[in-house]
């Protein structure tokens, strides 16, 4: 039995989400699906993270065990014939034997840290190119502010004020460990790393970052909700469109493709 | 009665191209009852270049003329509102009135050029997120290759090597102004700017190029195909998932956007 990793690419807006469902209209799904075809036996997957309906994944890393031997190209190949255009695997590895279970690579619980970017166009009128895309906003944000509001988030803290109800995650508390904030001509460009996320985290951030962006709250606002730890407070979460889960890190030993997917504006 | 000109933007992967037809799945059809929603008057409309099924517009040039006075922002407003996300009116102008008929703007007679973008994913593996956005080819092509190619092609030519057999252009004459080819990263853009261009031409032009960029055909081939003016010997019509009409320009006199829209490397 040997364990393989995949990077796995997907338009989240034609899915509703990541992970498995009765229904059948989720990434996982076909993902494993595309897999039993090709391998002609069932086969569970792990994800390193799980995105919602309509979010996005440059480099969604996903694990399986399998006793069926086949080269690597040949896996990316051969799923990637059984699966829909807007879904895809990037590439597959397969993991060094380890001496003992709880020392194998495990998509989730090897993972360092994640980056997520967020892709916001601000312009006066929308656009049907980057409809499902990216963000939108036709308020006139401000980088400069945002950048001075995100400072306090940067470290150890609990982010419950940004948590989503129904969010599972054992604890609160997250390492943040930065986020950087660029203006591309009408594209604002959000790049999150931290070793993981709450449920709507980043959506949630970033809807509170517009705020202070429009100028509609001051640039200590992040820092005073942090500190309140009421979700109440912050703003709305944003909108799924512009959200993409960019890369997973891992120890070197492990010999994963580690490649940042360069995400620029596009029109 | 005055005469107004949009600029409209579109995902043609949606559509069944731009132009009308009695199955409404069209740019056109959706634009005009859009129009017709706000106007409450039905309204006939011209636009400066028809593009087909899966073919996308950055800066469409529309035209039509009407009695209804409204500023020329509620027109791009209430229009939208009336529009799906994949088709946006981006902007509204009114045109000067002019002495007489034949010196009115015309989306379609005033143009001075056309600028279509080709972009081209180059990768050994196809990208969910590019699907219907780019063209795909897994050839590891050569730039330089290319740039060598197309020589030949600029400047006023007989495009009938080019021209889609349903092409309904009264002349396969037109002037090719400039075709650049550039690499970011794993990404080719095409940008083809001519007076005018017959069917497919841009698509088959591209299709072509793939060949000399691959090098299964030589440098010269292009050359070659224009002087031969024989379809049958190019290659075939690229998809269409890459196409982007980028740019109509007029004379300034009409005082309509000229913005180049960026197209860029998206992922």
């Amino acid at each position: 039995m040997k364990r393989i990793a995949l990077g796995v690419q997907y338009n989240g807006a034609d899915w509703l989400g990541y992970q498995v469902q009765p229904h059948g209209q989720t990434v996982q799904n076909k993902l494993e699906q595309a897999i039993e075809r090709f391998a002609c036996v069932k086969l569970g997957t792990t994800c390193a993270g799980r995105t919602d309906a309509g979010v996005h994944a440059l480099n969604q890393v996903v694990h399986f065990d399998t006793e069926l031997e086949r080269a690597e190209h040949a896996w990316v190949r051969g799923i990637n014939a059984f699966l829909p255009e807007s879904i895809g695997v990037r590439w597959a590895r397969y993991l060094p034997a380890a001496p003992a279970p709880e020392q194998e690579f495990h998509a989730r619980f090897s993972a360092r840290s994640r980056t997520y970017h967020y892709l916001l166009y601000n312009h006066q009128v929308r656009s049907p190119l980057l409809a499902g895309r990216a963000g939108f906003t036709h308020w006139q944000l401000d980088v400069e502010r945002m950048r001075e509001a995100v400072k306090p988030l940067i470290g150890t803290h609990d982010f419950t004020a940004f948590r989503a109800a129904m969010c599972q995650a054992k604890t609160p508390v997250k390492e943040m460990h930065s986020i950087d904030i660029e203006r591309h001509g009408d594209m604002i460009l959000f790049t999150l790393r931290a070793n993981a996320f709450l449920h709507h985290m980043v959506r949630n951030l970033v809807g509170s970052l517009v705020y202070v962006g429009q100028g509609r709250e001051d640039t200590g606002w992040l820092g005073e909700l942090l500190a309140g730890k009421d979700r109440t407070q912050a703003a709305p979460t944003f909108m799924p469109d512009g959200l993409y889960l960019s890369k997973i890190e891992y120890d070197e030993k492990w010999g994963l493709p580690q490649e940042e997917p360069s995400i620029l504006p596009a029109f």
